[in-house]
């Protein structure tokens, strides 16, 4: 699937950011041989972007890589894995210019350092559509210690590690639509919550990271889990940013109903037994309870959390 | 990345692919968690195809998945690896219907079974441009046992498992170029050669798979080995097919270079000390020198490889 001027573009671009990893073979090789770890499994997951659908046409390059591997990371943290390495593809559009595809890989080696995370292969093809690409995300947990979906148990906490609604605001902020340059900037370049991996391995019995949405996201957990999620909206930790947001909106409930279904706020949510949710050191938002679905309360009043949620058709 | 349309298609169309594999949680998580097998190593390779690029406009859907399935068996075949599982990002168009996307999953399930492959986790998104997919794939090699492309050494031979040419005249066929319907079935539907891993493992040096076009994977060979590699065209073996088209060229050594220049045969490639050659049952095409880069003779004349040899850009 290659041609000379992509071999070259792989030597040049992509060889550095395998930061030496012998299993990568330098890219020369059209596989990596990841070693197997004793005591140890590997957690791996797999997510794609495409232009004009989860970033804007015009993105800067670099952010567009590093959000790629920090939407990966942040699956990642919520599975408590430790960062390890990655595979890419990546589609050009002939309006992605050798610069722009230079910055995409400084992207990906200035969050390749700041992470721990080492280029394993991939491919890189042409495309007359959209610029596309994937990250198969590679990270170790004591063997058997993943942090799942589907361990939640009626009696359990539902958390948060932080401002949920941050991400929806910044998405609103970076297209100028409100003025908030701070939620601009984490939604562009969001920041995976990996400080959090031990403890949740040691103290959750289910996460998931806030990317579809906190209502969304929760829900996957109740679904996997077998059980019901309580959410109290009033309970929700918000920024100074979308706390401004919410008081100039009519409607409190229905404003925080809108921050809790938007996506891409890169936190976590999880649950707990009552006893090991303290040392969490996150925000209790509800309870699981038995049954199936979930329940969006404000102040005690039931919500329809309707079919918010998603953004990403 | 998800919504609850997609949760849903999820379910349906990709949960049996897991065919009940306990490390991929039903699909219910975001992540996989493949535990450590003693004494092995995970050789891990990802393709990717784009609809218009890699497969035309109104290609089956099934065989668009089995294809993207195949090549990358291609490149496990060749690694010496035993298939084990994938990672699969899809990007649907719209013009790609609810059909289109069962017919897709139908034939990911079917080369599953047929080659003992479970789906363990991926994403799938919406695209404005055309179809686009990758695929990871891991397989299953004895610690430190896989068969690189940079273990050849002058004094080695060059041998191919099959026939060459007959991708690059599949496609003409596939087009209506050429009337042979059986190349045109085989370049829709490649045969990975997973039945050579054992003896290439215990045999070969180094080796890669056919995707390029037999130069341009020689080359890499040699590229990755330090070495120089010579081919003799003469030596080729060739299909009924591709010799028939053979004897209408009115230059019998551009014809060969053409069909040693074409890609997608997904045959195997590969070097060994001559006498470890004779058990692998393949034909001997060249030899591995001292040197760099490549030379291809016909019956003594050297000839020019040209820019030929890769046809994706």
């Amino acid at each position: 699937m290659s041609g000379p001027d992509e071999f070259e573009a792989i030597a040049r671009l992509f060889r550095p950011l395998t930061r030496g990893a012998p299993e990568a073979f330098g890219l020369l090789d059209d596989a990596a041989a990841v070693p197997a770890r004793p005591g140890y499994d590997l957690v791996i997951t797999k997510d794609a972007i495409v232009e004009g659908v989860h970033f804007p046409l015009g993105e800067a390059p670099d952010l567009v890589a590093r959000k790629l591997l920090r939407v990966n990371l942040s699956d990642l943290a919520a599975k408590g894995a430790e960062p390890y390495g990655y595979f890419l593809a990546v589609s050009w559009p002939a309006a992605w210019t050798e610069e722009a595809r230079a910055a995409f890989a400084h992207g990906l080696g200035a969050d390749g350092e700041e992470f721990g995370l080492v280029l394993l292969g991939g491919d890189t093809t042409s495309t007359p559509g959209p610029m596309t690409a994937s990250a198969t995300l590679l990270g170790w947990v004591p063997a058997g210690g993943m942090v799942r979906r589907g361990g939640a148990r009626p009696g359990d906490l539902v958390l948060v590690s932080g401002p949920i609604g941050d991400g929806v605001l910044g998405l609103a902020a970076a297209r100028g639509e409100i003025d908030e340059p701070a939620l601009a900037h984490r939604y562009r370049l969001p920041a995976p919550r990996l400080d959090l991996r031990e403890t949740l391995r040691s103290r959750a019995s289910a996460a998931a990271d806030v990317s579809d949405g906190l209502i969304a996201d929760a829900g996957h957990i109740g679904e996997a889990s077998g059980t019901r999620i309580a959410l109290r909206l009033e309970a929700l930790p918000l920024s100074a940013g979308a706390r401004r947001w919410l008081d100039r909106q009519p409607d409190r409930a229905a404003g925080l109903l809108a921050l809790a279904s938007g996506g891409d706020d890169y936190e976590l949510v999880c649950t707990a037994a009552p006893d090991r949710a303290d040392g969490l050191g996150m925000t209790v938002i509800g309870e699981v309870v038995a049954g199936a679905g979930i329940v969006v309360t404000y102040e005690g009043d039931v919500l329809d959390p309707g079919a918010g949620g998603w953004r990403h058709a």
